[in-house]
Order: C-alpha cells, then structure tokens, then sequence
C-alpha cells in the first residue's frame, strides 16, 4: 500500500512550535504516514484566506490524501470539529467555514462530527485542538479507521459566505478574492463564466475603477510592468503585471469589484 | 521498525540553503528517516527562545525521536557539542545552554560529548556545524548508533539560567516567558504552581502594571479583543485577547513582570 | 533501495498554496519520495540568487537526489525547460540560467530539454508550470524515468554571467555575491583563489571602500560586533560580524566590490 499522506494547512506561523507539535503528534499514530506543509501563514484568524489556499492546493493532490486545516478563532468554545470526505479526499477541520472552498468545488460525500474521544489525544487542550484534536483524528485516518467511526453524520455543517460574480446586463461583476506573494490580483470569476459572458464579443476589464485593456495567456505576452489580465493557476481571471506587483500597482485588496464590461 | 524522526530546530530562517543542507546530510546518511521542522525561526542567537519551543515541541513527540537544535552564536568556538537522552527522547546540539527547557522538564538520563569524528561530516566547517556535526550526529543516531559511541560522558553540560516564579506573601511573580504570533503572552506561572497558590482564593493578575481581572478557559469565553487570563497549551498562565494581539495592547515584552496577587 | 528524494528550491514563499500543490503533484506520481524544502523564499525572479543557493545545497545532499528548481519570470513564455544530470544528481528547472550554479561547479553530463508530454501534467497552465511540468517530471526521474527519456539533448542551454574574481598586479578584486540572515556578507572569492593570490604574504581586505583588518577562522575569534574575514560554510570569502550583521555595519549590497591587496 502506498504512504498516507497527511497535508496541513494553517494559520500558526512558522516561528513557534505549533505547526511542530501537530507533526510530531500525527508521526506518534502513524509513523509511515508523509507529511506535507502547504501553507502555515495564512493570515491569523483568516478563515475565508485559508478556506480558498486549502480549496486550491488539494486539487493538485492524489486521491486518498488527509487534509488537516486549522485556522479556528473560535478555538477550545462550543463550535464543533468535522471530519468530511470530498472528492475521494479526507479534510478534518473545525467547523467553521474552512472546508467551503472545497465543498464548494466537490460537495461532500460525508461529514462528520468528531466526538469519538478515543481518537483524540490524552488530554484536549482548551487553546490548541489542532495538536490535541485534529491532528490526531487526521492520524488515524492516515492509519485506515473509516470516518464513520469518527461520529455522527451532519448535514448542518457551516460554510462561509462567499461571494459569487453576477451578470447584469452588459456587466459580469465580481470581486478580488486574493494577492499572492508575486502581487498577482486572483478574482472569483473563473473561465467557464467569462467565457459564457464574454462569448466571442469584446470585452473590458474594470478593477477599482482603471481599465484593464489586454486578456493575455501569460505573463511575459506583455511589455515589462504592463498591467493585463490572463486566467491563472486555477482558471480563474487574474490581473497581473508582467515581472511587477499588479496589487501594489493598482492599489486594490481583497474584496475590491471587478468588472468585465462588454465594448 | 518504525521509522526513524528526526525533528530540527534552528535560527537559520528559511530564505538561506542552511536548514536544507541540514536535511540533504541526514538523508545521505539515513536514507529511511522522517524529517520535520519544528522552526527554523527562533530568533538570531535566542538560544532562550530556541530551549523553549524545543521544550514545547518534544512533548508532542513519540519516544525515539532524535532533536537536532543549531541556536549557536559560539560555532566554530571550542564550545563542546553534545548529545544526550531525556524523557525516552535524543537530543543533539551545541553546548550553550540550548536544551536547557528540555532538561528542566525531564532531567537527562545521559549526556556526552561529540568528540568522535567519525560521525562527522568528511570535513567540519567553523561557521557551519549544524550541517557538518549535528546533523550527521543525528542521522548516525537514527541509524541506532548508540548514544554512548558518540563520546564521553560528561555532567558539567551547560544550562541557562531560566527565570523562576517567587511567592513572597501574598503574592506570586513571575515573567513573561514568550509572545507568539498570535500576541499571545505567556508566562513561566504553570498551572500546579498557580493553583497551589491561589488555592480557591480569588486572586487578580497584574502585567506591566495592568490588571488584568479574569482568569477563563479559552479565548471565545470573554468579549471581542477583551483580555483575560487562562493556560495555554504547555499549561503555563497565559494572557490573551480575544481575536486580537495581547502583546500588542499591553505592551509588554519576553521579562515583563507578571503577578498574581490574592484578593 | 533506497527512498528517492526530491529537493524543492523556488521563489513561491510560504503564505500561497504554491509549494504545496507541488509536492502534491510529486506526491501522486511517486508516493514514495522523500520531500524536502530547500527554500521558497529566494526573492521574487532572482533567478541569479535561487542558482546560488541551489548550488550551495546541492553539495550536502546524497547521489541521486533529484532537484527541482522553480524561479521563473519566462513562465508560460516560449524558454524552454531542461533536466540535467550533473554530479550524479538530478536537476529539473527553466532553461534560464537557474542551474548556472550547479554548472559552474559541476559541469552537467548531460542536459535535455522537456518536451516529453507525457510526463507532464494533464494540462499545463501558462502561469505555473512549476505544478504541471517541472513536479510531475521530477517526480518521473524519481519512479526511474531515464533523463534520455525525457527529451531531446541540447547543448545550447542558457547560463547567467557570473562575475568572476580578477587579479590585476597587487589586488584581487571580487564581488559580494550574497548576504545571509545573519548579516555574513559572502563573496564571490573561494579559499583556493585566495591562498594562490596572497601566497603566504600579509593582505587587506577592503570592501565597499572599507577596510577588514583580520582574517580569522570562525565568528568568536574577535571581539562582539567587531568585522571580520573568514571561510563561510562553502569556502568562500566572508565578511562577517561576532554576533552582529556585518552587511549593515558595512551598508554593502550584492555586487559591492571587495578588493584583497598584498601590503
């Protein structure tokens, strides 16, 4: 049988010893297992930022893969912690909106409630489930035990709020919903919508107010610093500047609308 | 047989090859080895900082796992390195004090001196031992050398001074021990010495001059950037804000006073 | 035999989910592998530093280890990407110059360029061939794919102009190449050049116009916060700091002229 995989995604930092101590946790239950860092800057508390970071990473992941995602203000309170099976893929989280992303893109054939303690750690600390609770759980996924065995099914998990582009008339609107580290502006709306929009006809992009004139295919198809626009990573519509910051030219953040007006 | 883990803990950052190189050496000589980052970090020559993530980081750990920790201001010195076993666990690193947290927990039951050169690197740069000492020394270790092959016993090890807390009458002070990157505030008041002394009195914490009146279970028990008192995850008295940075509003750093004083 | 291992060196940082889907890709082409990070943080398409750092790791890692090397402003642009074999490793990168390093040191035995789809991901975006050409590929070697397989030998591969040291009568004259996160300013002048050029005479080193009286072999030779010169950890001249970061003591950058002169 080939190594588990257990990949971990949150906002702990990598300066104190948290994101440590969940792997040093999940090797304690299943030393066979492969452990893999997507990302533990999201931004402290930023559950709609890690929501989308975990929603694009486990795309690129073989089936089978345990996801454990922690970014949890609502840590050590009544908010419950779940266990879901999407896209033959496992995500243990609390639940809080972070799996949306990826319910989104795959619903879930199964979720969970975690109240089977056994498959927690010795004690449960109020301040830190992600060492006591998750990482755990995500370990004993990792050595076989079926999600069922985890807790009781429900339906009525949370997900967040995400804002979806709209059409009206000659606009499709949407918004920012990222800047990577490169200062790439990504947005919500993704190929099949532009295109569906767009059909053959001209069109033009409106980020903030400023015009974006040019659709490109990539980066380098433009002349040093240009602003353009080009469908990303993910398929979706991103703006960016070629070999510059497209966020810190444009002066746009997350949230800021994005317009694709037909000419 | 498991596995062998080898965790690493440095000051090297992460944008330099250091902690890398680290890892290429490992694997050259213990190919089967599960390799993890507490953090590479701890800030410049904090060997403080450093022994109490390490500190932090190793309960989380399954027994056999092997430490390499490079917090060292004095490479390339006549400063000894050293390995040692505490707590069913293998620790590698300079003399300086740097496991200092480890051993205060639980006292080692062996300690030597790194003089056999044979598990060394072919050649041992001055500025770079935790690529060209430690690290093999841990390697050799996860292949089951036997920590006694390594060198000579030795008990004159350095350790830190680490401050301790002090009941003077009714009250009991201690420090701020670290702030992490949530601007949590924690303190070196553990739980068995404030409950010891707060017995089931009522009792206010004063930090930096500020009180700070309740003492809670975990952050989402109090307003919104509220602050309060509760044990974090290593059990040690921690002050907290509710979605909001504690160090921050408080203004206090690594050695502000913290009391507790009975009512 | 023994668990292949594969090295990942970008410019992608750590906030973004970039590595991560890497390893994800590799992940799922050989379940095996063993991941390690070298560094995500070079600086956003400074392909002449990512070549640097690569070359320093590569040294410290066994025989057979596969690197894959992503800095990468050319992106999705009609530069072509290549595997190498040099030194008995393996590297996998665009064909910019970010192997220039691992060259100079290490001649390559042979370069291909990848055309091969069929190591390639399902479909290749224009914006990050990182996840979908140059993972999945390293991720082949690393199943035992011949590099020959992978497409057709080239010999017209790109390499960067590295600045080489000159001597002109009584003075070598070199370069500042990097300066790490403690502040050591490493130059472009390796031990070999140096003894050849100073012989055993007495000489001085003058960096960006400033004098560096003593060379010393390790960092507590001299006083706290005195300036030095050493042998860095790869053999190159070095001017460093005890306990200081000599690069702002100096106000050097990378490219400052650093002169050793025969009294």
């Amino acid at each position: 049988m080939a190594r588990p995989i257990v990949a971990l995604l949150s906002d702990f930092g990598s300066r104190d010893h948290y994101a440590g101590s969940m792997k040093g946790v999940i090797l304690g239950v299943c030393p066979e297992v492969s452990l893999v860092d997507i990302s533990h800057h999201i931004p402290p508390h930023d559950i709609y930022s890690g929501s989308l970071e975990l929603a694009a990473a486990r795309q690129a992941f073989p089936a089978g893969s345990i996801f454990v995602a922690v970014v949890d203000p609502g840590v050590g309170s009544q908010r419950r912690g779940i266990a879901a099976e999407a896209g033959s893929q496992y995500f243990v989280a609390p639940d809080n909106g972070l799996l949306s992303g990826v319910f989104r893109e795959t619903p879930p054939r199964q979720v969970v409630e975690l109240v089977e303690t056994r498959y927690f750690g010795q004690t449960v600390s109020r301040t830190f489930e992600g060492r006591d609770r998750f990482a755990p759980v995500a370990a004993w996924l990792a050595t076989g035990v079926q999600l069922s065995r985890l807790g009781p099914r429900i339906v009525d998990y949370n997900t967040l709020k995400m804002p979806k582009p709209e059409v009206s008339g000659s606009r499709l609107e949407g918004a920012v919903s990222k800047i990577d580290c490169f200062g790439n502006v990504v947005t919500n709306i993704d190929r099949v919508m532009f295109e569906r929009f767009a059909e053959s006809g001209a069109v033009e992009m409106l980020i903030g107010g400023k015009a974006v004139k040019r659709l490109v295919n990539t980066y380098t198809d433009i002349g040093k610093s240009e602003v353009c626009a080009l469908f990303g990573s993910t398929d979706h519509l991103e703006i960016a500047a070629n070999g510059a910051s497209a966020g810190d030219r444009l002066c746009v953040r997350r949230g800021t609308v994005v317009k694709v007006v037909r000419r």
